[in-house]
């Protein structure tokens, strides 16, 4: 596959360039009869919009969602579900000089090493606006496992050496501050940083936490296609991630296992865990507590100060990257983590089905 | 796909349990015309076997391997390869009682869960011998890659709070000792605490590094199938692994752009990298410097000291876990990480075949 | 794969229903650097169109496309190429009756059982609109071939009893005429044979035949992924095929080995075949031969003459189709043909690109 | 994927040559709970065993099958089943002059224009040896569609002008005699002709139905990966095989509407079809008819009598096969057939298990 689609049943294609004519996705193995309109879409795309906060860049993106197929008489059929948004405010002018050189921490120089040349503006295919596609595919997953009992709460967890703070954890907070934090606090100290840095022209790194509630246990394909090995995967595709951690993550690495160890323990009649160092997982399948995964990404690569670098034409040249860039990549990319957790974990819920002679049994019974 | 294959275009397929008749793997899309033969397989696979190190477990596992198919006259043939290892020195009686209760931090329950029983001998398919079909096929990739001038250097980079010291970094060192550590003094510091985890009837957890050097610049398919993204899934399909981090990892979320960029410079006539805080990665595709990987491994869940858990009766019971049992991971899954970049890189490298119309016409002239 | 996505390299993905938004196809692992538009695609896609013929439906579908995405400065980038074509002219309340029954011949049955219910409005997915992005991505395929060298020749070869003799075979006359045949005295008694059918409010069936010219030899992956295979799955995949032949066909089964086997011979300095009855294809390879393929439609289901069938409240009725509809597929469908044959031969050609060693070895270096 | 994996849910993975060490098959996605033993897959292979038939070579292999992994205390684990059969009575000697040139009608040619060399003996990979791997794989799969109440039946419906009668059709019959035939007076036809064949040193092609009985409706996916698709792609996967047919296959092309149409009508409660010119798939999905298929088989390549040739050097020159080969290819290939409905059916049952969101609902509650 040239990279474009993930996922075995529930499986999804972007495609676009932030400054063509569109963006979008077609979305297959979606199953007949789900209740679905743009609205339900919609509300996650704004989730990821730019232009609302004070620390996002002030283009305005109107980013309207339009279905254009699979869907009849207000369900799902069955058929691929193709979504698109089209592109609207670029003002592709400002671009025209990163032609030439080869933008430090971007994609630059790689597609052109890769293709011979690349779609310039605005960093064509590996720009953020890529991943409208994959927020429009989560907000179908997400739905369809809501009506399976399965929740994701995602937010910003840390913003350089600003962390929150979990007794002050409120997942209420979320969607109400422009960071996506769930801690007022460490809101207001992160916002004095992000001040800090965009006063100085530069950027910072965040991390992002996603927490999955209501997991059936035994999701997951041993050997190469485990529940985080699949998970690490969707999220490492991201732009700017550079590490994905699932429970205690890198911590395990220096715990003993006494302590790493989850403690089976009985909770009614339900087999529960003591802990969840584990992140929910084990063996690379869901053990049916909550899955825990955190992203970390990098500080945005565009910043106003100056840089060294190296241009087309193999000269060393510094430059200063023009235009309003978000200082930080976490708060608009949480809606980003989610859709690629929400659609990892339904692929693998429907692989899933046919792991059971018994069940196979009952449903063509 | 059932999960027991990975790769596109260097397809591997593994099979076995841990007290099985045997292991293997099915290698298709080798190409023809490599020299190949059981040697070149047999020395990768000597270096995850147990029983060479005071800190592995004592059992002697011969794992001596049979190419059964795919090779002409000393040749690959283009056709798959299959190779097998027979078991021959597993005890099953040595683990009945396990059948009967879960094992914290294992993979008891979730196999249970998924499948409604298990072949609980020595963890049957979650089990570490699962490794030996990506180590075979790893030492195949990695034998094409050397063709290619492309090289792997995997290492232990801490044990517990012991970390080596990049300014003792001694490559020669790291098959010379039993923790495969580069780093003379941190072997000492490690082998201390080993000991202590052992006489404390403990495990602890690990640090792995890979490096990749010799890579050209452009491997990695946008937008899903990045290179990072398909080296995070395959290095978190390694039963332990909790992370995975590409590059600086994790400090990204705490750095700033204007350190986290790595500046483009000239190097002679080729475009080079003054730092590599992006490990070698841009965008998802590589960008010609070296590719750093690092994978962080769980304490060994296996131990003797007392522990909590729940049987299959759903009862709250104590356990203790019998048999001697590796305290450590990292130092035999060092090899694995290793055929796991070397699987990954190899399918990009060939999936990138098709990237450009000038090259597929030359091609095929 | 849920069934839209045909490929592995090549990969294309269909989405749109006869009578939604519109219908279109993701084409990715498209090279960079093909010279592409619009013009490119639409002169395959008018191919297609009804409305041209005293034997099509008399609907004026524009069918305009619209590429999206994929394309900078005239050239492929080699991301993803997004087209569409919008409906314009549907008429969805003809088709309100047969939300009722099942018409026969039809997929309104099968679709019912598989997903609970479907967008009747003119056949919905199943509806021959659906090709429309298999025309489009083989517009692409096609192009790219010919860069290779690789031309394709597809018509109407038979219609009821009405046979073309080879022996007026006449290559230029074959988009000159409504019914696509390369044999006018064909056309004149198939153009009869029509008419006839017409006024019985009856229709009938036909063959077609696809000649693949200037084929490299060796393409095609044992054992599953056969070119003959391949070819089979996609040219069965297009609705109302349900025969499939490779050179002789099912002529083979009455043969005789010494009359069935193609002696090879020396032509010049090249390999070559004194005949073809293996239609360029041993052992599922290319043989630099021309390809042969012929698929058999089934005649237009939508009859207007009077039919039994049953309703979905599970009465017997009898059923008139109303509306005029094409009283034969095969036209329309050559161009269809071509673009499944185009598309799985440079799918097999790009796999095909990493099978050896040495030319591994060449293009990397 | 390189060729060698069939099977999007349950996948198969053939391997092995036919004078290597041994020929095998990894199956994966096998679900868990099935019994299983090798006495179930003994049977299947027996059915392709030479050496049993007054029409076929006279080679003794024993072809005994060991499975490897993936059953536990009888019965399936839902891990991979790994079976292999080691090659114990060929004779490479015998082969040793086709090194050095190209048989007509068979794969020589083309391994080495692909693949630069190939192992020649007994026809490498190309060997009918490799069905090994399907068949064994086959017999699982016909084991779990019989617990969901699915039948295949299989047989020699012709042998070059020899067609079997209808009206004669004795299913007890079929594996009763060496030919494989439903009819009695049509075997007796067929062995004279047979003789025939052997006596002028020739071969004779033939042709293979397979009847699927019991089908659920609605299994397929539209629009590329349809049933009719899938099996069109997995028969012709088969050597030797030209043509395949569904329903009425060939003959659809000269039928008109009102006949080939299947008109449905009430059965009691359930939805039938008067007739089944479909052969039980329309749209791509099944329709609770039996499914029809039929597999036209050229006359076996190898030959005694005397054929024109090229040898590696590029001269012409003639040869005469050595070896007593079997005259026809249908009747060993009556189980690779329906090995290949039964996987390719079994496959696509299980994709069809998330394609409505009540029945997922339920199957999760």
């Amino acid at each position: 596959m040239a990279g474009s689609t993930i996922g075995n049943k529930f499986t999804i294609t972007t495609w676009g360039e932030s400054h063509g004519k569109a963006l979008g996705v077609v979305v297959d193995g979606c199953p007949a009869g789900l209740p679905l309109c743009e609205e339900d879409i919609q509300v996650f795309l704004d989730r990821r919009k730019p232009g609302f906060s004070q620390f996002s860049t002030p283009r305005k993106e109107s980013d309207t969602i339009e279905i254009l197929s699979g869907i009849f008489e207000g369900k799902t059929t069955g058929t691929p579900i193709s979504m698109m948004v089209r592109n609207t405010s670029q003002r592709s002018g400002d671009y025209g000089d990163i032609a030439t050189y080869y933008r430090p921490g971007h994609a630059d120089y790689t597609f052109d090493e890769k293709y011979g040349f690349r779609d310039y503006r605005g960093g064509g295919r590996s720009s953020g606006r890529e991943t409208i596609g994959r927020v429009a595919a989560g907000a179908i997953a997400s739905k369809i496992l809501k009506e399976l009992g399965i929740t994701i709460t995602t937010y910003v967890s840390s913003i350089g050496d600003v962390h929150i703070d979990r007794n002050n954890f409120d997942a209420d907070y979320i969607l109400k501050n422009d960071l996506n934090m769930p801690d007022p606090d460490a809101y207001e100290k992160a916002s004095i940083l992000l001040q800090d840095c965009m006063a100085e022209n530069d950027s910072i790194g965040s991390g992002v936490e996603c927490i999955v509630h209501g997991m059936p246990a035994g999701i997951g394909e041993p050997v190469f296609d485990k529940l985080d090995a699949c998970l690490a995967k969707a999220v490492m595709s991201i732009g700017a991630v550079k590490a994905v951690e699932i429970g205690d993550g890198t911590e395990v690495s220096t715990a003993r296992g006494s302590y790493n160890n989850d403690a089976f323990v009985m909770n009614g009649y339900n087999v529960d865990k003591e802990t969840n160092h584990a992140g929910g997982i084990l063996g690379g399948m869901s053990d049916g507590s909550d899955i825990i995964i955190k992203a970390h990404f990098k500080p945005t690569p565009s910043i106003a100060s100056t840089q060294k670098t190296v241009n087309k034409s193999r000269d060393n040249i510094e430059v200063s990257i023009r235009g309003r860039h978000d200082p930080i990549i976490g708060p608009r990319a949480v809606v980003v983590v989610e859709a690629m957790t929400a659609l990892t974990i339904l692929d693998l819920i429907f692989e899933n089905m046919s792991s059971r002679m018994d069940k196979i049994i009952d449903f063509y019974k």
